[in-house]
């Protein structure tokens, strides 16, 4: 009988085109399968709860497959910390229960957007933060975040290759905190729409450094429309950090 | 008449050969000259307060180099941010006193190094730690950081190919401190023979995991003789941090 397989999966996205598997691209999927293909020599299908971007990271990615393999949950998760290249890892493996699907189970998932705010770049971690000269203001960017939380459109701040049928989401929590020059914003919500966190950053950001009053912030928010909204943030900033179930 | 000006610089040592200008190889004092004389039109010679080894990173190096040119050192500094590569940065530049010299007017170097002490590897920045699975005891590598601290002749952890005429160093202080999973050494010392920190810290960490005792330790300082340490810690742990005048 086949057994469901759950992975936590922490990645540094720099040198893949993302979670999902392209054709000619290295992807975590990708990578991830063909390990499990070879330890298991099964046809692996791996689900993934959050499809990150190109250059985008995860500290807590949960994935599922099936297999009707020997290998324990353990014995998987040394094969594949062996065989996995330095920037994948596998932080938890074990049997979860038949019905388990990291994606459509998943309750809520936690982003982490990491920010340096100071006049000089850094040259150690630069793969992990977004530069940003001019200071922000939290209050600011807090004022927006309280407009943020709960249950709305987010259209607005959606990209235009998603897929989503609805473009409704439940922002359980977001903030914001700095700690030293680094300043990091956090989003919990029932679901993400394709690239709604570097969206919500980047216009964010225009009100944190004053090019947009929080009250356009608010009228993007409910205009519903992409146009509207600011560039997206880079991926290097972004961070999966967490699934909940 | 000529000036002197003096830079501090923090880099990400992955992508280099070390600090010192290399025939055929990517160093940063190549990459950092090589820009000078493009804004400058002058040959400048650099000159770095510690030549740090290939994978090394630096979180203050010093260096200093005379021009007649008429940028002055904010002007020196703006132009090396623009032209460098965003692994090497220019952190402060400013006009030196005539007779300054970055490497033999140093009056300390500060060193660290960091180890990522846990069972499982960490994908987002491994290239700034040495992944150690076995916990280390601080309280045994205290032991021999009291040691280590005064003037010793450091010849049992010198590399072969280690030029100093002199193998004695005084270590003004030491230490080690963990938080979470990361452990930090660091070295403050009126100077450092070729590989000498990654060469304690590899046998520090012989100690702390229980194969070495601390009066062995004691011996092999006491030996002089570079056979009897442990091999080198790996590059990507240690920063250069602070040079002292």
């Amino acid at each position: 009988m086949a057994r469901n397989i759950k992975l936590v999966l922490e990645y540094d996205g720099t040198a893949y085109h993302g979670w999902q598997r392209q054709r000619g691209q290295a992807t975590i999927q990708a990578q991830v399968e063909d390990v499990l293909r070879m330890v298991s020599g099964e046809r692996v299908s791996l689900i993934g709860a959050g499809r990150t971007d190109a250059g985008v990271h995860a500290l807590g990615q949960v994935a599922n497959f099936r297999t009707r393999s020997r290998l324990t949950a353990a014995d998987f998760q040394r094969a594949l910390n062996g065989l996995l290249p330095a920037d994948i890892i596998v932080l938890e493996a074990e049997e979860a229960p038949e019905g388990f699907h990291a994606r459509f189970g998943a309750r809520a998932k936690r982003y982490e957007y990491r920010i340096l705010n100071r006049e000089l770049p850094q040259a150690v971690g630069r793969a992990y933060h977004w530069h940003l000269r001019g200071r922000l203001s939290l209050a600011r960017v807090r004022r927006c975040l309280a407009l943020v939380r709960g249950r709305h459109d987010f259209s607005s701040f959606r990209s235009t290759g998603s897929s989503a049928k609805s473009p409704v989401r439940h922002m359980f929590e977001c903030g914001a905190r700095r700690e030293g020059d680094l300043v990091t914003l956090w989003f919990e919500a029932d679901g993400f729409l394709r690239k709604m966190v570097r969206s919500l950053v980047a216009t964010l950001v225009e009100v944190g450094q004053g090019r947009l009053g929080p009250e356009e912030f608010g009228m993007i928010l409910a205009a519903r429309d992409r146009a509207r909204a600011a560039a997206t943030a880079p991926p290097q900033g972004l961070f999966l950090s967490r699934v909940y179930y």
